[in-house]
């Protein structure tokens, strides 16, 4: 069992709390805040809407199952053990690129993607695997940033751009092969990436639960809690 | 002088009409319409703002100017002959990207740019060449697009993204330098290319004006109107 006494707390977001341990790790606290606008869940939010009960230690779940394939597969991530007892994730310490650079993976036009290029495409069309990047700004409700903007602000710099890029897309690959297993479509997912600095390259970071992605079974949405349930039954 | 009589209003813009010759080129009527917002021009908005008496003269005029620069570099363009004292040009036949793109090359933080990153750069700063596109779509405010959301929505193929590119690139360049020599700093300039469809190649299309670009004189924004008399001045 973690104990979270001997911890202190050096941040706390939206969706989790993270407390600093004194051999350097940290701790995630997986809340059970959702994103989302006036009551109702949305994986594009960028604040809290509303708190479901069982939503942190669920995507506690999921996330640690994803992390523990990844890992498997060689994929570098800053996941260390879960306990899911306490809704705590131990994880390396990591340096984010700039505040924070959210990496989307689309498979499908919905969400922001949509809104933006409706002109172009329709609602639902397959446009994928394309990714895109976005700054964690809640004043700017995260802005879309091009390669060479991320570039020129030394965000990233050009060899990380196409570690970061190359990487969403195995991963999301992996996640999108899971779910169909289970009958599922994954639509669009959200990763972030930070420099692990202790083995000092780039793996990914937070979490990979259905908070961070659009999941469907034929045209039906999955909630997180439920996508969770059908990917960890047997 | 220019005949509007025989020829067809096939679109009126913003700041623009569009007519169509019998011999397939078209005819461009510049107006005394420029983009702003509540009476003040600004050249990153994206509909009509205010009337000022001469500004599509003046438009027209410094575009003449900068068309037959470009053509004299052998730099491709719509561009065939202008008459002053109707307002119009006379170009080439083009179509499109899509429904229109727009390409940006920012030599300075602001504007749209330093809204969407001001998280990371301070309002002014250097940071160009650095080129960006937006969709023309009033709707949507002329949305930021990403190159490969160019590539998968079809808009561009990849070659004619690097071409458009570079394009802007060498043109802004050009502007930059014209306008350095009269002591004015270019913030930044709007383009539009098309595919000039009788010689079916890229060019670069619609106008070249102080409606397209923010120039300084140290610290001080030069308008529309004074930019082309500073810039025609002997």
């Amino acid at each position: 069992m973690v104990n979270l006494r001997n911890a202190d707390l050096v941040y706390s977001g939206k969706t989790k709390d993270v407390y600093k341990l004194e051999n350097g790790n940290y701790i995630l606290k997986f809340k059970d805040d959702v994103t989302g606008e006036d009551g109702v869940f949305d994986p594009g939010a960028n604040k809290v809407g509303l708190t479901i009960e069982g939503a942190g230690k669920s995507g506690l779940k999921l996330s640690t199952y994803f992390f523990e394939l990844f890992n498997k597969k060689g994929i570098p991530t800053h996941f260390i053990s879960s306990d899911i007892d306490s809704n705590t994730m131990t994880v390396l310490p990591a340096q984010l690129f700039g505040k924070g650079v959210e990496v989307i993976v689309r498979y499908r036009a919905v969400g922001s993607f949509y809104k933006r290029y409706a002109l172009y495409v329709e609602e639902g069309a397959k446009i994928g695997p394309y990714v895109e990047f976005t700054l964690k700004d809640d004043l700017r409700d995260d802005p879309l940033i091009t390669e060479d903007a991320l570039l020129i602000l030394n965000i990233m710099n050009k060899e990380e751009l196409s570690k970061v890029k190359a990487m969403a897309i195995e991963i999301a690959e992996i996640v999108k092969e899971e779910l169909s297993k289970k009958g599922i479509e994954l639509y669009d997912i959200k990763f972030e990436f930070g420099r692990i600095t202790i083995e000092n390259h780039i793996g990914l970071i937070d979490e990979v639960s259905g908070g961070n992605m659009r999941a469907y079974k034929g045209d039906k949405y999955i909630d997180p809690l439920t996508l969770e349930k059908i990917m960890l039954s047997k």
